[in-house]
C-alpha cells in the first residue's frame, strides 16, 4: 500500500481463469503494483465484465491487447508493466507489442510455442531495454533459492546426478472433451498450446529448476513421449534421460496422467558428498543428506540460511508460506529490476535470479530437443539455440 | 483491487512490528480492504515514519488512537474498520473507543488482560452493534474448518479425547533481557502482557482450536505452570489436563521453552471410531484414522471436502497455501460480516465461524481458570464467566 | 546356532498367545537361547498341545509351573532361564519359584500387580543372585538407546520437559465382552490385571522410557483417569502431569480408546538448547532440533552414533529393523548378563541398560502414585517406595 | 524350534560377510531350518573358523563346495537345502552341483553373471525337480505383496506408469581401492561381479519389483550407464527408460553414487485411476492416492488387507517389521514349497510368489538388454530370452 506502486496491466486472466487470479494475488501481496488496465479476455463481453469485477476504470478495460498497448503507452499515467496470461500461442504477439511500446512484460511460461519466436522476443526485449520476465514460479520458493546457494557454495561437491519430476493426475481422463474445462481444452490443443503438452507445460518447469539450482546446463536429452488418453493429440507423459554440460546425468518425468498426484514437483540433486531434496508440497523444507554426516532439514526462516533464502522470506520459521508467496517473490524481483532500471541504479544481484527471456528461450530449446529426440525414438539430441 | 474496498485503520503495528505486517498482508490478499489511516506506534516519531513508509496520507497518520477514533468517525471518508495490534494491556482501551465511535474492530488475541475487561468489550460491541473480531488466526486454515465440519457431521462418533499443544522454543533463553527483542520484552512483562504469558499467548489458541473444532466446551482445568528461565516473571511453560462439558478429556501443552520447536501447533481429536490430526506446519493436510477402516489424508482442494473448507480455499490442491492465506480468511469473513450488516442482509453462516468477542471472552475465562488452578497446585477449577 | 545356547523355559505363551510368540522369536533371533521346556498354559490340554507344536520334549512340557521349576532345577540339563508371559496376577508366584530354584527369570511387564509384591521379587532375586529381567521392550530400540546416550552427553543441555504418550485404539469398544478376545478380557479384569489397566499396561512403558532416556526420576504425578467404555471396571484412558526430581516437568498420555491409533508410542525430551523426538512406528529414526542449529535426523546404522546404539544394531543403515530386533536386544543383553555371572566376569556396562527388577519396582511405584492421585481428584502425589 | 526343521547348508557367508549373516537370521526367524553344514569361505582357514563360530559339526564344515554337495547328498542326515551367498561369478557352479545332487537351492541375486548360465541353471533345476529360489528380498515385504494384490484386483485401473529406483551413496568414493571393503572390491570387479555393477546388483531388484507388482513385463529398455568414480571398471549409475508389454511406460534409476542415500528403494505404480507408492525405509506402509477419492495409507496388520499381505505378517499393526522379517518370508515360502513337494501336496499358491529360477533368468535378460542398449547409446533394446 505504498505510494509508489507500479501501474500494472494484464492480458488474459479474465473471469474464471485460474492463473490470472494467481498473478493478481502475487502482484498485490507486497503492494508493489496497482492493477490499472486490462484486456482480460479475447471475448469482449467477458473482458468488460471481468474488468468491472476487478474494479478497473471502464475506459482502461480493453477489448484488444494491441489497442491497450498503444493507448496505455500514450497516457501519462499509462501502465508501466503488463502481465501476459493468455494461452501459449498468443504470447509472442502480446509480448512483442508491449515491449515495442516500451512497457515491461511479465509473461507466463512457456515463453512461446516455437524457438524462433522465443529468440525473437529476447531480441525485442534487448533492443527496447525492457524486462521480459518469464514466470517459472517454483524458483520463487525460498528453499529452492537456498538449494541453489548451497550447491553454488560447493556443499555437495561437484554435481553428478539430477532427478526431477512434475507429476499431475489431472488429465488421466479426457476432460478436454467435456466442454467444462476450458483449460484442459486449450492445453491439449496444438493450435493453442503449440506442438507439445507436458514437455512445454511441466517439463520446462523441471528443466528450469534443474538448471537454476545446479548452475549446470542440460546438454542433450533422450525422450520417450507417450499419449495415454485416446484421441489426445499431444503427449501426456514424458520420460527423459538427461546429460549435463558438466558431465552430470539426470532423469526427468513430466506427466498429466499420474493419477492421484497433484502438482507433484520434486527435485533431487546429488553431488560427490551428499544431496538435496525438495518437494513443492512442503516448500518450506529443504532436506539434505551426506554420506559422512547424516541428514539435516533446513527450514525457511531457520538458522544459517543464505541471503538468497532470507531475502525471499516474509515470516518467521514455522508459519508456513505457500505458492502465492513464492509467486510474489518473482513479482517483487521484477519490481526491483524495473525500478533499478528507472532509477539508473545497479539491480540487486539476487533479483536477477528471477527468470527472464534467456530462461524462456532455453525452455524452448529444451522443448524442441525433446520433441526431436522423441521423433527419432529416443536418440540423444543436443540442445542447440539453432534448433 | 475491487471498487468497494473497506477503509481500514490500524493501531499499533508500526515499523518492525511482526504482527502488524502480517495483518496488513492478510487484509490486502483478497483486496477487500484499503489501509487508510493509522496510529501505528505510541511513539509519535515512529508512528509518523511508519505511516509514511506505508504511504498513508500524513494527516491520517495519527499520534494517538483516541484522536484517530474521533476524527475518522467524523469524516465522510473515515475508516470503516480498525485493526488493533498493540500490546495486550492496551486492547481494552483501544477497542472501546473505536467501537463507541461506531467503527468495527479486528483485535489480535488475547482480547484483554482480564476477564472483566473482556466482558466489558463484548457488551460495548453488542450495544453499538459493531463487529469485534478476535484473530485466533489458526482457525482460518481450511483444514481446521474441515476438521470442525467432519466432527460436526459425526464422522468420528462422540468426541472422547483432545490433545492439543503449542510448542515454541523461542524463549528458551532470557532474550527479553537483551534489549534487542521488543516483542520478548513486552510479552514477558506483566504490566504489558497481563498476568499470564504462555497460557494467554499460546494456550488461548489451543483452547479456541479445541472448542472450535469439537463443539464441546472446556468445563474445568488442572494446570501446572512453570517458569524455567531465571528472572522471568510469568510462566513460560504450561501443562494442563482438561475436562469438557460432554465428558471428553484432554491435555494441553503450551510452551515458549520447547527448544527446537517453531510454531508447533498441533491438534488431535479422538472420537468413538477414529481421530483427526492436524499440524500447523503442514496446514493443507488433515489426517484421519479409524479403527475399522484405516488411514486417510484429506488435502485442501481435494475431493469430498466440506463447503466450509472449500469456501476458505483459493487455489487448487497441491499448490500450498500458508499462514497468510489462513489469516486472510478471517479478514474476508469479517468483511462479509461487516458488509452484510451494512446491507441489512443475513450473513453467510460460515463467515460466522470467524472468532468474535464471545470467543475472546471465553479465552479470558480459560486464562483465569488456569491461573486459579495453578495457584492451588493444580486443583481442578471450573471455567466460569464470573471468575 | 552356536553351540553354547542357554536352555530356556517358558511359562504361559501357549497356543494363540500373542506375546509368547514374540518372546520366542526374540529369543531365537541371535541364537543365544534354545527353548527346552515349558508350562505353556494353565489349561493342561492347551499346555501339552502347545508344547508339541513347538517341538518340546513331551516330558518337559509341564502342566504346572511349580513342578517345572523343581524338576528343571534338578536336571543336569535343566533350563538355565525362564520367560514369564502369564497374565499379570501370576507374575509374582511364577517368578518367585524359579528364582528360588536358582533359575534366571525374564518377566513381561508390569512386574507384578502390587508394589509390595514387586519389592518382594526384587529382594528374592538379590538373595538368590539371579537375574530378574523385566521386558520394557521399547528401550531395546537402538535409537532409544541413542537418545539416552545423547542426553547423557549433554547435547540438549539440562532436561526441562518431557512429553510421552502411548495411544492405542484397540479397546474403543467393549471387545472384552465379545468372548473372542482372551487378551481383552484379562487385561480389563481387575482379578487378573490388577487394580489398573492403562497405567499399568501402557503408562509403565512411558514411565520407563522417560526415566531411561533422561536419567531423571519422576518425583510426583497428578493423574486424571477415565473409563470411557460402559461397564469396563478399570481405567481406559490416563492423562498425567509429571514433575521430575531435577525440576523438569512433563505430560504423559496412555490410552486404549484412542481410536485409529496402533501402538502410538512417542517420546519427546526438551533440554535448554534443543530436543529429541522418537516415534515407535519409525524406530530407526531419531529426530533432533535445536534453537541454534536447526533439525537433524539420526538414523540407525548411520554416522556418528553412540556405542550404545551401535551395539544394538544388526544391519546397515537403510535396511529397517523392527520390533523383534528391539526385543531381541533385551534377550541378548540378558544372555550377556547371565553368562558374565556364570563366567565370573564383569558384565558389559551397556548390557546393564536392559531393564531389571529395580525398573519393575519403579513401575509399580508409579502405578500406585497415579492411582493415589486419581483417587484424590488429581492431587499431586509423590512417588514413594513405601506406597 | 519345531521338530521338523529342514537341514540347511550354506556356501559362502563366512566370517564378516554381511549377506550370509542376514540369510542365517532370516532362515532362523520362523524356526523352519537348522544350519547343519557349510563351505563358508573359499579360504579353508576362514571356512573352518567360521564353521566353529557358528557351532557346526567340524566334519560338516567343508573347504570345498563340491565335496560338500557330494558328501551331504550321500548322508542319511544330509542337508536338504543350501543357501548360496558367494560372489556372483560362482553362483552358476555352486547351484549346479547342489541341484544335480538333488539338494534344493536358495541363491542370492543376481542368479548368474550371464544369461546362458542363468538359462542353464533353470534347466538343471527343472530336470532335477528341485527348487532354485532367487532372493529378491524386497518382494518378501508384506506391503509389496499387498501392492501386487491391489493391482491384480484392478483397484488402480490398467497400469500406465512405473517409477522405480534404488539409490545408494555407498560407493560415491572409490572404497574398492581401500582394501578394507571386500564387498566393494568384488562388486566392482568384472571378474567376480560379471559385466555389470549397478544394473545387476540394484537394477535387477527394481526390475523384479516392477514386474512382480504390476504383472506386466518389461518389453524394451533405453539405458544410459555412467561411471562417475575414476578408475572404476563397471557402471556405478544407471538411468533407464522402460516400455512394458501392456503399453505402460516407466523409468528406473539405480545408483551406487547417490550420495546421502541408504538403500533408497522406492516404487510407484500409476494406473488409470490412482497410484501406489512404497518406500523400503518405511516398509509397513503402502500409500494410495486416487484422482477421485484422495489419499489413503494401508498399514501392515491393518484392516482390509489381502490374504497375501496377511500371510506375510507376524505381528499386529503398529509394531514395525523390518528387513529380516521380509527376508524370512522368502525362507518360509521356500520351506513351504520344499515340504509340499516332499509331501506330494499342492503348494500354497501364495508361496509361489517367492522368486525362483524364472525370475532369475528374467533378471539376466534385463541386464543383457540394458548393457546392449547402453552400448548403442541408449537405443531401445528388446528384452529377449535369446540375447
Amino acid at each position: 500500500m505504498s505510494a509508489d506502486r507500479l501501474r500494472l496491466g494484464m492480458v488474459g486472466g479474465g473471469h474464471g481463469a485460474f492463473i490470472g487470479a494467481a498473478h493478481r494475488i502475487a502482484a498485490r501481496l507486497d503492494d508493489r503494483y496497482l492493477l490499472t488496465a486490462g484486456a482480460l479476455s479475447s471475448n469482449p463481453d467477458i473482458a468488460r465484465a471481468s474488468g468491472a469485477e476487478l474494479g478497473l476504470d471502464p475506459e482502461r478495460s480493453y477489448d484488444n491487447f494491441g489497442d491497450m498497448a498503444q493507448i496505455e503507452a500514450g497516457r501519462q499515467d499509462g501502465i508501466e508493466a503488463v502481465t501476459v496470461v493468455t494461452p501459449n500461442h498468443l504470447h509472442h504477439a502480446v509480448c512483442k507489442v508491449f515491449l515495442e511500446n516500451g512497457i515491461d512484460v511479465i509473461c507466463d511460461k512457456p515463453l512461446t510455442t516455437t524457438l524462433p519466436d522465443a529468440r525473437d522476443l529476447l531480441a525485442i526485449a534487448q533492443q527496447n531495454d525492457r524486462l521480459l520476465g518469464v514466470t517459472y514460479t517454483y524458483t520463487g520458493y525460498p528453499m529452492v533459492r537456498e538449494a541453489r546457494a548451497l550447491i553454488e557454495s560447493g556443499t555437495l561437491g561437484a554435481v553428478r546426478l539430477v532427478q526431477v519430476e512434475f507429476a499431475i493426475g489431472w488429465l488421466s481422463a479426457p476432460l478436454e472433451r467435456d466442454g467444462d474445462s476450458k483449460q484442459a481444452a486449450w492445453r491439449t490443443d496444438p493450435a493453442q498450446a503449440g506442438p507439445s503438452f507436458v514437455v512445454a507445460d511441466l517439463g520446462t518447469h523441471c528443466f528450469h529448476l534443474a538448471e537454476f539450482t545446479t548452475g549446470a546446463q542440460v546438454a542433450a536429452v533422450s525422450a520417450d513421449l507417450s499419449t495415454f488418453v485416446d484421441g489426445r493429440r499431444l503427449e501426456d507423459n514424458a520420460n527423459l534421460n538427461l546429460r549435463f554440460d558438466n558431465g552430470a546425468r539426470g532423469q526427468m518425468w513430466a506427466s498429466m496422467v499420474a493419477a492421484g498426484e497433484t502438482v507433484g514437483l520434486r527435485l533431487r540433486v546429488y553431488g560427490e558428498r551428499g544431496h538435496i531434496a525438495w518437494h513443492q508440497h512442503r516448500p518450506d523444507e529443504l532436506h539434505l543428506a551426506f554420506n559422512d554426516s547424516g541428514k539435516r532439514t533446513l527450514v525457511r526462516g531457520g538458522p544459517d540460511l543464505s541471503e538468497a533464502a532470507r531475502r525471499a522470506t516474509r515470516i518467521v520459521a514455522g508459519l508456513p508460506e505457500g505458492y502465492y508467496e513464492a509467486f510474489a517473490n518473482l513479482y517483487r524481483d521484477y519490481a526491483d529490476l524495473i525500478e533499478s532500471r528507472k532509477d539508473g541504479t545497479a539491480p540487486d544481484p539476487l533479483a536477477l535470479w528471477a527468470p527472464q527471456a534467456e530462461d524462456g528461450v532455453r525452455g524452448l530449446v529444451f522443448v524442441e530437443a525433446a520433441l526431436g529426440s522423441a521423433s527419432r525414438d529416443g536418440a540423444w539430441t543436443v540442445l542447440s539455440l539453432d534448433a
